[in-house]
């Protein structure tokens, strides 16, 4: 998943204090009882991410009218079950970087990043089932669980060149959209807000994080090694099935699975580096060609305008205007990005 | 930590009924939205255990007067967080083995070991959060906390010399003792035990489980590689401080001190096999010459008698009497093995 370092260039003034709120309680109120693991989140928390999950929760706070800044707490914790997920994450893909800076797998071993993560998610747990009433700790369970089951079926999806649209759709939602879900839900509950704006707040969160999934699988294409933080066409290189390959082999010939069946049944050590450069660029130009680009683009759209139609329930406000905001920012940026 | 296949030869009829209801139940309703996940942990289940921790569960619930059946998934979590860290461990440890079946990581990769080990525990918290009261639970988040704090701590204790038993004492409560704790108070909260009540069944697991780990240290010195699932040493391999070390090293010589540092500077993957085994040896003899073995039994007998002396409020009944011959069993144990 990509997490550039700064906020993003359509955030507003508004959005932008948020997002200082929630790095000013990381960097003065963050801490755990055991000091490796507050140091390996730490360095997690210092190499950057937009803090998109807990804006969303603050952002859900101020829809129903209440105070941001009661609930940063909260906010936090969706950041951190991200940030924990993004250590194991270390440990299980033998990431060497992560957003441009030592992975804690490399920095601390596997032993300490397993352990570090574990005792993240038990401390949040702990800190929720102590504080917030059902069914706030509930919904977080499930989102890790939902989490960590769309990571092993995304996992078991590697290389299954005939991964249909909705697998695809289902692993993207467990791994990546219900965490943004959450955390709009759950700003919306502890505001006190009507079930309605508290289902309209999940529902925004859910199109808007099945919208960042198709991007960041788009930017794999498009973007360059600075951006993301890692070789241009990882994905490929790791035999993942995102959105433009699936999309670009449901209209692609017979020419395109060939060669995506070629590169995919290759194991990856046995390809030399340059081989596999010239591979990856080859691929990428046939997924283009095929329209997987094209209709990538559409799709992150469609989403995009299903996640702004869901805000219907919270009327007209400046916070509505800023979600729709960063909604827009996502078409935007998939429509912007060309290679 | 070691868990033999069979049931204790001290268990009562009774208490061996527990243990197949527990079981009964692991073999006919566990099951995870997860196929891989539930396969995992279903093999991890059937490399054996004790079950020991469900077991303190529903004899709390029997202390109580209130009927063992209806507790069996409550109790079930309990074996589950344990086995929840099993399977993190065999990452962790790299470990080849565990209870004599290939660990999970050998069969299913350490990907899918990190994530099966994190959905199981999720899968626990949105279940026990969605049915059961505070405060049950944030003890569960608490003492999942502290098990990854207490190994995190036993980790950074490796090759430390001067560990005070003090320290040592922690990471065992940390690590070891709290599940056993939580266990048995879970179980008395559920089954609507006075405070006194429930205070008595967590110190009995808590001291109970600190002897368990204990007699865990000392087995590693005096059993044999069948019944231990791993070769004898094992600890002193890993540059583990045990307790039979530790007490060693308090009233030994500098000859055991100098022998130990010794082997505790070389790194592991240094040494030839042959060598550590006689040097393991060695260390093995020194420490018991310097009276490490028989302080240890000491120490388990003294935290059994605490673990019997708090299990006082429960007044005279048949499962008090199966919960204080647990307890013997550990330092019966503890006293039977010898070189």
């Amino acid at each position: 998943m990509i997490d550039r370092s700064k906020p993003l260039a359509t955030a507003t003034r508004s959005d932008n204090e948020l997002y200082e709120l929630v790095e000013d309680f990381f960097a003065t109120s963050f801490s755990t009882d055991n000091i490796v693991i507050t140091e390996a989140v730490r360095r997690m928390l210092a190499a950057g991410g937009k803090r998109l999950r807990p804006r969303f929760t603050l952002l859900a706070v101020e829809a129903n009218g209440a105070d941001a800044t009661q609930h940063l707490p909260l906010a936090a914790y969706m950041e951190l079950i991200h940030v924990g997920t993004l250590i194991h994450d270390d440990v299980v893909d033998n990431a060497s970087t992560r957003r441009g800076v030592n992975a804690t797998a490399i920095d601390f071993g596997n032993k300490v990043s397993v352990l570090a993560g574990d005792y993240l998610f038990a401390w949040i747990f702990k800190n929720v089932t102590a504080n917030y009433p059902h069914p706030v700790p509930n919904i977080l369970a499930s989102t890790l669980a939902d989490i960590t089951d769309g990571e092993v079926l995304q996992h078991r999806a590697v290389g299954r060149l005939d991964l249909p649209v909705a697998d695809y759709t289902e692993i993207a939602i467990k791994k990546t959209a219900t965490l943004f879900a959450a955390s709009a839900e759950c700003g919306a509950i502890m505001s006190g807000a009507t079930p309605l704006r508290i289902k309209a707040l999940r529902d925004y969160g859910m199109y808007y994080g099945i919208a960042f999934q198709m991007l960041d699988d788009l930017l794999d294409f498009v973007a360059t090694e600075a951006e993301l933080g890692k070789p241009v066409g990882n994905d490929l290189r790791e035999h993942k099935m995102t959105i433009p390959l699936i999309l670009a082999l449901g209209s692609g010939g017979p020419d395109l699975k060939s060669a995506v069946a070629r590169f995919y049944g290759m194991s990856s050590s046995s390809v030399a580096a340059d081989e596999a450069t010239v591979a990856v660029a080859d691929l990428v130009s046939r997924v283009e060609a095929a329209g997987g680009l094209a209709k990538t683009r559409e799709a992150i759209a469609g989403y995009v305008e299903r996640a702004k139609m869901s805000l219907a329930p919270l009327g007209n406000s400046s916070t509505r205007a800023e979600l729709v905001a960063l909604a827009d920012g996502l078409a935007r940026e998939g429509a912007a990005r060309t290679r």
